[in-house]
């Protein structure tokens, strides 16, 4: 496989201005558009049947979250997905809230099977129930996964040729070959609604610069948890902490990212 | 009526984080997601038909805000309500603009029919249509109501044995029999769009930890109050303002609630 | 052509507080909302078929924004279009994102056709689409438009009799015979996402409060300009810029937009 430096790739994301397109849930989207250019990106929202086709084929990464999903939603998806995938532009699917309801978890399931995902990016408990391990999801946030995530994303990732992304204090990020953890971030993040898919929407600016995912994801993840760090030095609360997280990341260079990147093997 | 401290409720709502479903609107769901959170609890939002009933079933409490209605979202407002009922999970009722529209009215008054609803919480404009009072509403905004606003919201919440919540620079809570008013808040909580949500998600997050309605709802807006109190006393303008209403109710003790509670009998 | 001063069409819209209804998209809605507010209008977001009618009716001014168009939406907006026309309410277009997908060009120009638009406004990428010059966007940006765009404006808004506003670091205003050019503005309003949806918002509610919308857009433009360019003074980056925007705003005077407009003909 080939490296590529993290903070070269983050450099390219910057010159290049990757334009993202999102079909996302309508809770977290505006802080998803502006996570997007604070990385570096340029992101479009769009969702309707009559022009995801045409949107997928203009972008250089297309992120599908099914935070506030619906069936029209999940048909967009299928139809962007395919397109996405015929020009090989690379597909996250944030599988949101799977686990807890049989509409989530069916739906990441079969987008899983009927596109080729580049990178499932989501909380350990669902990353498990997908995987089919135990796990458990409430509302939206991961419960405990039964079993180690590492062998569990590991074998899933080889399984389905996709590289697996579980975030959490530390960050997994494997193809099933190559597995690498992110040890930034802040528990200031889980302060706020919409880090997760923050994350995701990163990981596809950055996946849109390069296609060794491994690194694209573990590049993005550390990129955002340096701001989320930076942030928490300075907030006096959820908001202010949010409010910098923002400016943070767009202040961030690649240098930073150089410096304070916290990336190993397992 | 069993009385439950203010200040009691508020610790149980931090320790037991109850997840509140909602089904809103798409204009201030992000900040009612992020209050919810700065409460105590943890939000969902979903209104597919698919999973609501799945979601409703897992809830502390369901908000129901008809903010941005559609008849598709009217159903499963209907689905997970009965579920909720069902199941004995409050459900919370935010009429958003009812009496500006016939169609906000009619499916205000038809929820309140079709499903028990625990506590109707809007603005005095709105809760006046509904009771049939002299009342009048553009936009979301109330612009007044003819005749004693205590009267009216005890009658009504006698009449359907429901709880009764008028927001105003002196809310009024109400079961028919018991009733309190809460001089907390601020005249900048009207400078920003969804404070008036915003109270409805903290309220259905403290009644998902009491069955006394009219204490959950009376705490939950002292608690809100209170936090605007504050953030209106750091402001330079409403954004600076809802930045610190975010960050002043998540920093918020139950010891500040014993404090700072302006809870009055009328 | 009457000239009403700009700061006295400002002290108007703070004195008579137009409600101003939204059909817009789903990214940006809450900041539209908001700033609408710090503008001095009362927002309104629906766009229910069964009530947008009804709504539009009540409104000083309509905002359509195709942001994240649906075929569901663009009924809606043609119903409370004609409902706008029929009283003499102004209609404002945001053709977000023409230019990128046909589904947009056309739906902007089939909204222009069928309804009588007072001001289009959008960046020089889509109006430069709309007027069938060679222009090109990519997702929501403007990626360059051949020709002189003064002329180009002045040619659509003669041929469509409308009012076109192009928003860039200057903005050209102009009705064909009448032409405006605003140098407000900052280059961090490009840092976030939604400046160009808010800047529609600041217009509509702005034009529901003077029937020449060339003076209207002009004076909207350049308060939400200058508020841009306070913010940006005190900013550490697009988040804090951004809560600098609406605080900045909500505090500028009439007096100010007297002082600070750099308004001037081509």
């Amino acid at each position: 496989m080939k490296t590529t430096s993290f903070a070269d790739l983050f450099y390219r994301v910057r010159k290049n201005r990757p334009l993202v397109h999102h079909i996302t849930n309508y809770v977290t989207v505006s802080d998803c558009a502006n996570i997007t250019i604070c990385a570096g990106g340029a992101p479009v929202m769009a969702d309707a049947p009559e022009e995801v086709v045409e949107m997928a084929a203009l972008a250089g990464a297309l992120v599908l979250n099914i935070g506030t999903l619906s069936t029209a939603q999940v048909e967009s998806m299928l139809l962007a997905g395919r397109m996405a995938n015929e020009r090989g532009i690379p597909v996250i699917l944030d599988p949101v809230g799977a686990g807890a309801t049989q509409f989530r978890t069916v739906t990441a399931r079969r987008l899983l099977e009927d596109l080729e995902i580049a990178i499932l990016k989501g909380n350990a408990g669902e990353i498990g129930v997908i995987a089919g391990a135990e796990a458990t999801v409430r509302g939206v946030d991961s419960c405990g996964l039964t079993g180690d995530p590492v062998s569990i994303a590991r074998d899933f990732a080889e399984l389905k040729e996709i590289t697996v992304a579980i975030s959490g204090s530390t960050d997994i990020i494997t193809n099933g070959r190559h597995t690498l953890l992110v040890d930034n971030g802040h528990p200031m993040m889980g302060s706020i609604s919409g880090t997760g898919c923050m994350a995701s929407s990163v990981t596809g600016t950055f996946a849109a610069e390069s296609r060794d995912f491994v690194t694209a994801a573990a590049a993005a993840l550390a990129a955002f948890g340096i701001a989320g760090e930076r942030a928490a030095a300075e907030a006096m609360g959820p908001f202010t902490f949010k409010t910098a997280l923002f400016d943070e990341l767009a202040n961030l260079t690649p240098e930073d990212i150089a410096a304070g990147a916290k990336i190993r093997s397992p």
